[in-house]
């Protein structure tokens, strides 16, 4: 079976500021109210998961994720109401790419 | 400035068949007719663009690139008529794609 996916990034004045793996882990973190057991579900180093998300701030006009470092859970961490709105438009991106995609992998012969 | 990009993934049985990279290649090998200069033009090493060739090649109901190894040049290189299809299905499906992207570029505020 032969089929299409499309990879959705958002870029910030050039530079990846979200993809896949972003998203995830914001909706981990989002699940687990721990940056830790986020990179852990998620099965990524705790380190690139803090870069990660240093990285997603640093890039924001606000703070997407607020983190609490530290402590034996390895600090709480939340998303903020910007946050939210940044994974709502993403799902809204991914969902009308996902039509044409769809229309795609019902004609593609190859 | 946002920008949202997607990246066009073609999978068979479940597993990566094209991405951009390959894509890449192919339309390399085609202009360069050797997977060495190929690689060489794309940054990449040469072990990499023969097993991702490989890999296509194995994957395809009928050869993509016709290779002749060794040589001073590592070989000749081409691409099939089959090889030459699924570049065009890729293109039409990055165009299809990339029209509701530039729609969502307009309408985006993050």
């Amino acid at each position: 079976m032969v089929e299409v996916q499309s990879h959705i990034i958002i870029k910030r004045e050039g530079k990846l500021f979200l993809g896949p793996m972003q998203i995830a882990l914001l909706r981990e973190i989002m699940k687990q109210g721990s940056l830790r057991s986020a990179a852990q579900s998620l099965d990524i180093s705790y380190q690139n998961a803090w870069s990660n998300i240093c990285r997603i701030n640093e890039m924001s006009p606000c703070p997407v994720v607020m983190m609490q470092r530290g402590g034996v859970n390895g600090g709480g961490a939340g998303i903020s109401e910007y946050g939210l709105k940044i994974i709502e438009e993403y799902e809204m991106i991914v969902t009308a790419v996902q039509k044409t995609i769809n229309q795609i992998n019902v004609e593609i012969n190859l």
